[in-house]
C-alpha cells in the first residue's frame, strides 16, 4: 500500500509514524512545502521568551531520522498543489528546482495546517512577523538580537498573542497589545475580561483596544485612532486560515471557511482520503455541532485513529470538546465545550462563583473564577471556563472528563476530588458547581 | 423533629449545618465529648509547620456562632456513652460536672470519628503526643516553644507522619522517622518506595525502618534493635481506631474492626440512625467491596446526602473511590481505587511508566511515575497511583472521574486533556495510560 501524507508538522509527522507502527510494509511519503518538519510549534513563544534553553528542543525529528528509523520519506520544500481523487494522484511542486511532478497514492492523508492571516497595511513592513513556523521564530529571534528590540507591538488577542506577551515581557521588552475590539481571548468568558485586563495591566502591558493599524513608516505606526507609536518589532497574530487552496478544484469538500469536512473516521468526502490537524472541520462530542478546533490534542488523537482505521480497525471518533488552556504570567485561563457565542443557541443556565482552589487557610491561595453553562432541560454541561492562579488545568480536565461521559451539572457533586490542604477543599470547586447550580 | 448528632468535628458540624438548611424547623443538638468543634483537622500539621499564619484560621465555627447563626445547640465536653435504639434515647456524660443524663431523638446521626492508637511503651512519656485534635496541636506547639525542641522522632508511616515530617522539617527540626516495617505509606504502590525513600533522604530525614520503641527514659529512647536516641519530641501516628465503644451494647452493628456499618443512604442497621465520617464502613463505588476511608471528601458528601434523605429525597450514595493525595516537600503522592493489597483479589494487569507532566522542553519538568491496575476481563480500572512533582493532583482526579463513569483503561485515550506546554503534552499521561495498556 502506498500512502501519501501532505504536511509534516504535528499532524502529518505523527500520522506517518502511527501508520508505520501498524502497517510495517506500507510505502509512506510525506510532502512538506516548507523548510522544517515536526517542530514543536506550541513551544515557539517559549523559545522566544528564553524559557526553552536550546533550539534543539524544538526539533523533534528530521527527514534523515524519519528515513533511517521509520523508513518514511519526508520531502521538504515539496508542495502538493493539486489532488485528483479520481486518478488518485497528487501534483507536487519542488520549490528548490521549480519542477512539477505527479505522484500516485492508494491512501492520501491531508494535514496541511493553517497559516497566519496577514494584514494588508503591514505587507511591506520589515519589522512585522507572524509566529507560526520555526522559520518565523528564527527570523524573530535574529531580529530581536540584531536590532536590540526594546518596544514590541503585538496585534491580535488570541492564544499566540497572549503567549507572546508573557514571553516577550519576560525577556524584558516593553509590550503594547493592539486589538480591534475590546473582547480579548474569545475562548474565555466575557465576564472574566476585567480580570484579564487587570492581570495585563499589573504586568505593565499597554493595552490599545478598539484600534487598528492605519499605516506604517519604518518603525512608526499610525493607528486609525490617530495615535502614533514607535516599535522595533511587530508580532502579527490576528488569526489563521487553512492551507486548503490546493483542494479547491478537487472533489474534497471544504466548508465555507475553507476547512476540510471530515466524518467519524477522519475521512473526507473523497474515497481513500483522510484529513487531520488545524485545517479540518469536525464535531463537538457533547452536542454534535460542527466545529473547527486548531489544537494539538485532536491532531494526535486523529493520527492514531486514522492509522488504526487503515489497519482495519473501525473505531469511530467520538468528537472533540475543545479543551484548552493558556498560561499568562502566574495565572491560567482555560475552557471546554462550545464557545460562549454558541451557548446562545441553547436554552442554557449559568452558574458562576469564586472559590479558593486549596484549603482557604493555606498561604498564597487565590480565589479561582468559575463559569459553567448547562442546558435547562436535561442539565447537560455545555461549557465551562476557569480563570485563576492554581489548579485551573485540573478543573478544566475533570470537567472535560465529566462532559465526555454525559454527566449532568448535578452529577459534579459526586466527583471524588483528592483532598489535602495544598490541593483542594473537602468540597472542591468541581463539587461546588454541582451544589450551586439552580 | 428532634435530631441528635454525636460529634462536632468535620462530619458532625457539617451534617448539622446541612440538616438545618433543609429542615428549618428541626431541633438540632450536637454532643461533642471534647473541647473543640469544627476545627480544620487536616490543617493541623501545617499550623505546626508555621505555614498557616494564625491559629484562628483553624477554627471554623464556635458553639456560640452555631447557636446564633443556625440555631444549632452544640454541647462541648458532653460525651454520648450509650444509645438505646428501641427507646430512641442517648445517655450523655457531662465531663465538666460528671453528671449523666438521657436525651431522646427522632433521628440520630453518628459522627464520632476516630482517635490515635497509642503505644503502651510510651504511655508514661511526657514528650510523646498524637496529632489528632486542636488540643493535641496546642500542646505540641507549646512544647516545641517551651522545650526549644531540636530533635523529633516521628513514629508511623501514614498520612499524618508524612505531613508532620514536611512541616517539622520546614520549621527547622531534625527528624527521624521510625517505622516497624519498611513499607512506608500503604496508600502508595510499593514500587514507588525507592522514590519516596530518596525524597526523604534528600531532605535529610533520618529513616529508621524495621524497628520499634522498646523503652523510653525521659528523652532517651531505646529501640528494639538496641539502638538508642535522644529526642525532645515524639509524634505518635501509628494509626486511628474508631470511637465506637459506646455502641457496643446497642443494636447498631459494627464490623470486626469496630466501624459502623452503613447502607446506600448512610443508614446504620438501626432505624432512624445514620452515620458518617471516619468511623463508618461503606463501599467502593467501582467494585462494590466494603471499605473504610477516613477522609474528608466522603464525610462532606455524606453530610449532604443524609440531610437530603431526612428532607425526603431518596438519592442513593454511589460509593467511594478513596481518592487521596499528600504533599511531601516539592512532590505529591496520590492514589485512587482499591488498595494495592486488594488488587491481588482480582485477575489484574498493570501498566506502569514515567512521563513528563508538561511539554518535555519546559524547564523544571520532572517525570511523573505512573502505575495503573485494571481487570484483565473487562479492562475496568481498579486502582491508579502517581508520584511526581507537578500535576499529580490533576491526573488522580481525572482518573477518579473516569472510574466513576466505568471507563475502561482503553477509554483513557479519548480524554481530551487541555494542552499548552506548561501543563501537559499533546498526548497527556492520562492518554498514554490507555495507549500503553496491553
Amino acid at each position: 500500500m502506498k500512502i501519501i501524507v501532505v504536511g509534516a508538522v504535528a499532524g502529518g509527522a505523527t500520522v506517518a509514524s502511527q501508520v508505520r507502527r501498524v502497517l510495517p510494509d506500507a510505502e509512506i511519503i510525506v510532502y512538506e512545502k516548507s523548510r522544517d518538519m515536526s517542530f514543536a510549534n506550541c513551544g515557539l513563544p517559549y523559545y522566544l521568551g528564553n524559557i526553552i534553553e536550546s533550539r534543539n528542543h524544538l526539533v523533534q525529528a528530521s527527514a534523515a531520522s524519519f528515513k533511517e528509523k521509520k523508513d518514511i520519506s519526508v520531502k521538504l520544500y515539496h508542495e502538493v498543489t493539486a489532488v485528483d481523487t479520481a486518478a488518485k494522484t497528487v501534483t507536487v511542486l519542488d520549490h528548490l528546482t521549480g519542477q512539477t511532478s505527479t505522484d500516485s497514492y492508494d491512501k492520501l492523508i491531508l494535514s496541511p495546517g493553517g497559516r497566519a492571516v496577514r494584514l494588508p497595511q503591514l505587507t511591506d513592513s520589515d519589522i512585522t512577523f507572524p509566529v507560526r513556523t520555526l522559520e518565523d521564530t528564527d527570523i524573530i529571534e535574529q531580529h530581536i538580537e540584531k536590532k536590540e528590540v526594546k518596544n514590541a507591538l503585538i496585534i491580535g488577542a488570541g492564544y499566540i498573542s497572549i503567549e507572546m506577551i508573557e514571553n516577550l515581557k519576560n525577556r524584558g521588552l516593553n509590550i503594547t497589545l493592539l486589538h480591534r475590539s475590546e473582547q480579548l481571548l474569545k475562548t474565555m468568558d466575557a465576564q472574566f475580561l476585567p480580570h484579564l485586563t487587570k492581570l495585563l495591566t499589573d504586568h505593565e502591558i499597554r493595552l490599545q483596544l478598539n484600534d487598528e493599524v492605519d499605516t506604517i513608516d519604518n518603525g512608526t505606526v499610525t493607528f486609525k485612532s490617530g495615535l502614533t507609536g514607535q516599535y522595533e518589532l511587530i508580532i502579527e497574530a490576528v488569526g489563521i486560515t487553512p492551507n486548503t487552496e490546493f483542494l479547491k478544484n478537487s472533489s474534497i469538500e471544504l466548508n465555507d471557511k475553507g476547512y476540510i469536512k471530515t466524518d467519524h473516521y477522519f475521512g473526507t468526502t473523497a474515497e481513500d482520503v483522510y484529513a487531520l490537524g488545524d485545517a479540518i472541520e469536525t464535531f463537538y462530542r457533547h452536542t454534535g455541532d460542527r466545529t473547527t478546533v486548531a489544537l494539538a490534542w485532536g491532531a494526535h488523537r486523529a493520527a492514531s485513529l486514522i492509522a488504526e482505521h487503515l489497519a482495519g480497525e473501525k473505531q469511530a471518533f467520538q468528537g472533540l470538546l475543545g479543551t484548552n488552556i493558556l498560561r499568562l504570567f502566574d495565572h491560567a485561563i482555560a475552557s471546554v465545550g462550545i464557545s460562549e457565542a454558541e451557548v446562545r443557541n441553547y436554552d442554557a443556565l449559568q452558574v458562576t462563583f469564586d472559590q479558593y482552589p486549596t484549603a482557604r487557610y493555606m498561604p498564597q491561595s487565590h480565589p479561582m473564577h468559575v463559569s459553567v453553562y448547562y442546558r435547562r432541560d436535561n442539565r447537560q454541561i455545555l461549557r465551562a471556563c476557569f480563570f485563576g492562579k492554581q489548579g485551573v488545568d485540573k478543573r478544566v480536565d475533570v470537567i472535560a472528563t465529566a462532559m465526555m461521559n454525559n454527566m449532568t451539572v448535578d452529577d459534579l457533586k459526586d466527583i471524588e476530588i483528592a483532598y489535602a490542604p495544598p490541593f483542594s477543599s473537602p468540597k472542591d470547586i468541581i463539587n461546588m458547581i454541582g451544589y450551586r447550580a439552580e
